[in-house]
């Protein structure tokens, strides 16, 4: 196990009705004055931002507002948003939503007390200080509750990229699994492929004797295994929404990823996914985490007959592992069609012959990424040809 | 699931060598002087104490010293504590050692602002403000270095009895494998039995729909089975010391017990037994826990049958799963037995005598417990009845 350091200071307030507390907890946490920063017209057609500026009103705390974010949250909104609160003095952020809109104020936050251009932070730049960030969860995917990381992309060239540090991770996090009970299956289905894609991606490692962590990932998986598809064939079953909003923080705060080395690439690879074709980031990883693990899986095929078997139930296979390997990846692939998930470029929308522009646009030019196989560019072109074309 | 609150602030700092940093987190979390508190002479004799003091030497922190916290801390070092962190203008409290060092801190941190005795936070009344409280921990065991929680002997009458509060949460908690390297046998067995009891204590409850700390647990329970043994047979390996000891506060910081009503009457039922005998906390749970198990068992079977097949490895014997839920428990006791633990009064050195007394100092009277299953005081007898004579 590596050495490592692990701090996750954000309250989490979990359950029915939670919101109405919000004006609470932004005073708890020092905020008088609050930007509410929000996505679509759902957070006012449902009635939750009605409920949130009540809390608000009732303890006296002046709010402004700022609509608009959209999935795949754009650099303009950020912009706006740090002019905003500056102008009117805003000492904290309450974001409405799933990970864009969190993303989205994560990085306004880090902008207002910046001098420079916030895209500093998206560009290997560390934050040093954030205004203190709030945020009322209504998608259970991207784990931005929790964690001390945004992903923004600049309109300019349409470049996705991360940013991240402590000072971001929000001081309070409102989880309330009846807000997620009107989202239509297929964003359902995407933010529960994320929430897999962040516990697999944690999971493939070179660092030896991390049972703890393993162990952990196993759960977190199996319970997504067990309540995803409840969810889809039931919406409003509060329970399954619950399990599946709790795996959502835990597999994305980094409890079950500490003391090892974790690999990125299948993000880093759908993010371009995503940036060309605007596709749910999860309808993207849907496509390529699979094919990414059948392309590294002779790296270390013990390790994925170990989730086949914890996970998957596979029988394991003695006399030749790799079949265990390769069933376990199979039912991966099949569990992410039977919640409706694309499996290949056809079904996700995105075109075969994109795949140079996607491989450019990836950006590691002669080098190599890091994480459980180091990848060179032709090898990001293999996984998208896989993706391209897999089959049940 | 059940509507909830998680908080855990702690900054943990895991790994080989960390402890040398322990000045540098002093800071962060403001400290300017420096109560040390700890227990016997084994921090002095391996050089930690050393480290420390060079650590906070080196950044320029004054300090002073508290000795001599005893297994079971009692009640008269925490008034000696407070007493000198007043005189002496201290602002900061770290504690070397386990849980009874750290526990036994948490207690002077809520004592030295308040006006009253301290012994009112171990009596019902909730902690409202605390010096801040950092650890190196050196025992896998009680998980105080991530929780909100301390437990105190009282001298007049041996009552042994807990508080709790965020506010008693450490700043930091630096967490180094290696010096739990030392420890003998029993005592790392005793640390492992304490760390199953508190996933087991979160795993037996009423409340439905909890799949995701359902299966957090059991990673956690799997995790203590394989590396329990390893530590046994070796005791320097590194990497299975650094499994149990994230595992430990993993199972305790209560990230695996949220959203479900939780069941400590076997720690209850324990504290009798380490407060009259004065043994290991974790050898008087070994004799305990298995024989409340076997109690209660047929007021939920499946939940027995389940963690029986999903952790022990049991085949589910579906025409009758108390057959599975019985050999689940008979596994544990043989796994407590294997790493050297007792399983009957005799091996404890507990008396079938004294049992009157030890249901007399639970303190219930005509009352209930709380819990998975309510107890009342001849349910007590009853599970000590069985704990006193148990078998493999």
């Amino acid at each position: 196990m590596n050495n490592f350091n692990f701090y996750s200071p954000t309250e989490f307030v979990f359950g029915k009705d939670r919101e109405v507390e919000c004006g609470d907890y932004v005073i708890k946490h020092g905020g008088s004055k609050v930007l509410l920063h929000y996505g679509s017209s759902s957070a006012k057609k449902s009635g939750l931002l009605d409920r949130v500026q009540k809390s608000l009103q009732n303890k006296g705390i002046p709010f402004v507002e700022l609509g608009g974010v959209q999935p795949n949250p754009h650099d303009s909104l950020v912009y706006k948003g740090i002019e905003l609160c500056r102008k009117e003095n805003v000492d904290f952020i309450l974001a409405i939503g799933g990970g864009s809109a969190i993303d989205s104020a994560k990085a306004i936050a880090m902008g207002v007390p910046y001098d420079g251009d916030f895209w500093d932070f998206y560009s290997g730049k560390s934050p040093q200080k954030a205004l203190p960030v709030g945020t009322i969860l209504t998608i259970a995917a991207a784990g931005s509750e929790g964690s001390g990381d945004s992903v923004i992309t600049k309109e300019d060239g349409m470049l996705k990229r991360g940013a991240g540090g402590d000072c971001i991770r929000p001081k309070f996090s409102i989880l309330n699994p009846q807000l997620t009970c009107t989202l239509p299956a297929y964003q359902t289905a995407c933010g529960a492929t994320d929430i897999m894609a962040h516990i697999f991606e944690r999971y493939f490692t070179n660092t030896k004797e991390v049972e703890v962590t393993d162990r952990l990932c196993e759960g977190l998986l199996l319970t997504m295994i067990k309540e995803t598809p409840r969810v889809i064939a039931d919406p409003q079953n509060y329970d399954a929404r619950a399990n599946i909003m709790w795996a959502g923080m835990v597999a994305h705060n980094n409890i079950v990823g500490v003391g090892r080395d974790q690999d990125w690439n299948s993000h880093g690879i759908e993010h371009e996914l995503s940036a060309l074709y605007d596709c749910a980031h999860g309808a993207g990883l849907a496509v390529i985490m699979p094919a990414w693990m059948e392309y590294v899986m002779n790296h270390d095929v013990m390790r994925f007959a170990q989730v086949a078997t914890r996970v998957w139930g596979c029988q394991m296979n003695f006399a030749n592992p790799e079949v265990t390997a390769k069933e376990g990846i199979r039912r991966f692939r099949q569990f992410l069609n039977s919640i409706g998930m694309p499996i290949n470029f056809e079904q996700l929308g995105a075109k075969e012959s994109d795949i140079p522009a996607l491989v450019k646009s990836f950006g590691i030019g002669d080098g190599k990424t890091g994480g459980f196989v180091h990848l060179k560019a032709k090898d990001v072109e293999n996984i998208y040809k896989i993706a391209a074309h897999a089959q049940l």
